[in-house]
């Protein structure tokens, strides 16, 4: 059995060298890096990371929660959490939180008993949560979550987009706009549905709440307000949907009445997924640019990780407005 | 700060209890186990995980590799693993394989260094794995692969799937069946490719190697595939897509010039994702039990982490082959 002497020997550094060079990768010039990452090759070294974790009371492990790990949206912004913390020496354990705070804490246990070092939060901060990750005892990230999130968060601007979608609409001649929110009480559908109204309220139309119906971000729900929508006696001309998925699925209950989208009723979505490119018709959204938010997210998670501070509690990536073919004028 | 005497007195079992339910809670009576539990939350004690870890040798972890963690059917899988995983006490660690297995041996070093117990692939295992998997030194399964696999594996026969898709298409008048596989080399690809021929022998069609289309499990593959379907002299009348994200992106592709899907061109999907309800038209697919998979394989990772042997190597399970609005009768 080889062993960290030997490492050292072949590799021609000190032990505390190649100890360092285990413990703290980042810490070692590359050059000895890759004299040590060659020698432990060579030699079939296999270092116990568990006793080094248990020194270091570190696990180089950070832990995801996501609340639906089925949403290509949230997968995509794990890639990219996922790509810098490779880089960084970290691995990732998901939790799928299924949007339950509850769930959560299991999950946080794994920081308690030091089996993971810190996390990043991919669902929106809501009040409920209390202190829990604003006066974490551990470094802890938000990603795409909301205006108003206290502790360090990497995000769209939500309002501003979902506002300048329905201004798109309004440009188009619609007045009657329906919407398909998230949860009630989930940020995102608090925060964009502020952005629908701002809309409303520049261009002179009165809010009418009887056109907002609650979805939860699935594609079964936006199937379920369409028929909510197809049955209403002054029926919205457009309607904005809080997630993609969820536009898809209204634009199938108004296709399955014999209504034409857009020609009939526009759609738009929120998110940009793959999907929304192939759905017929394709989908006026939002592009997140959900890679770079997971990226963002891990490089200010390992700033923290490392002791650092960090310049700004709130970082804002631009989203980018996508018109496709699910929108047109009013008929 | 509280410790685990006071946690065995308010519990009042010996501490060897308390310390087995910390590491074993499943050879605790639930009785104890309860005991134990509420003593910890009443007294607030945080056990260092990474100390018992270390002290067992074991970290209560296990790694899944996923080759797309954006693909809705492997995080449905991944689902069904996780619900399962919790229950034994498990955590969930998620590698992102991308289909490479340069990182595949990465995230396999989480093992040699004890960060992980065990291993779920659930990419197919292809012959250059040479002994990676069949012959490693820590408990390993497959889920969703493919006949064949050299471990313990659950999975449905994709071939039989694949020939009851044919089989049907045939039945509907079709002789010209074009194929869109994933990557060649893909035992998904070899596999259910064997199914399609099958099918083809049995009705005494002769095979004809050049409706046979590359792709890569894409939705832009499947539209790419499409084009060069269009472009044939004799054209398909029917295309077999091996999995839905490349017949939803094929049919985007048929509809893109014209042809109508089914009455023009009949098409088909693999593994019966959410999205394939809502495409237009619907998809005709194999549906897995992805939920089923995922469990299944914990329960046989889990009797294996336990040092137990499993009653077989290979557990198949039902597929169901479901007709929807994308097949319809040769014109």
């Amino acid at each position: 059995m080889s062993n960290i002497r030997e490492v050292a020997k072949v590799a021609g550094v000190s032990i505390a060298t190649v100890s360092r060079a285990l413990s703290h990768p980042d810490k070692v010039s590359k050059n000895s890096l890759k004299k040590v990452n060659d020698a432990i090759a060579l030699v079939g070294y296999k270092p116990n990371m568990l006793a080094r974790n248990f020194r270091f009371h570190k696990s180089y492990a950070i832990l995801v929660l996501v609340p639906e790990l089925a949403n290509p949206f949230f997968s995509t912004v794990v890639k990219g959490i996922e790509d810098v913390a490779r880089q960084k020496g970290f691995n990732v354990l998901l939790g799928d939180s299924r949007d339950s705070i509850d769930r959560e804490k299991e999950y946080l246990k794994l920081i308690e008993t030091r089996q993971a070092d810190g996390v990043i939060q991919l669902r929106p901060h809501r009040p409920a949560d209390g202190q829990i990750f604003s006066h974490a005892d551990f470094p802890v990230v938000s990603a795409c979550g909301c205006v108003g999130t206290p502790y360090p968060s990497v995000r769209i601007d939500n309002a501003a987009a979902q506002q300048q979608v329905v201004e798109h609409l309004i440009s188009l001649g619609h007045t009657r706009i329906g919407v398909i929110t998230g949860l009630a009480d989930n940020p995102h559908s608090i925060v964009r549905l502020k952005g629908y109204k701002q809309a409303l309220e520049n261009a002179g139309i009165p809010f009418d709440d009887t056109l907002v119906t609650e979805g939860d971000f699935s594609l079964w729900s936006g199937l379920n307000s369409a028929t909510q929508f197809i049955h209403m006696d002054q029926k919205p001309t457009a309607i904005v949907a809080f997630n993609d998925e969820m536009a898809i699925g209204a634009i199938k209950g108004f296709k399955s009445v014999g209504l034409d989208v857009p020609n009939d009723i526009s759609v738009t979505g929120f998110d940009d997924i793959e999907f929304s490119k192939y759905n017929e018709p394709t989908l006026t959204t939002i592009s997140q640019p959900a890679t770079e938010l997971g990226k963002t997210a891990m490089n200010l998670l390992h700033r923290l990780l490392e002791g650092k501070t960090l310049a700004q509690q709130e970082y804002i990536l631009p989203f980018e407005f996508i018109v496709r073919g699910s929108t047109a004028n009013k008929a």
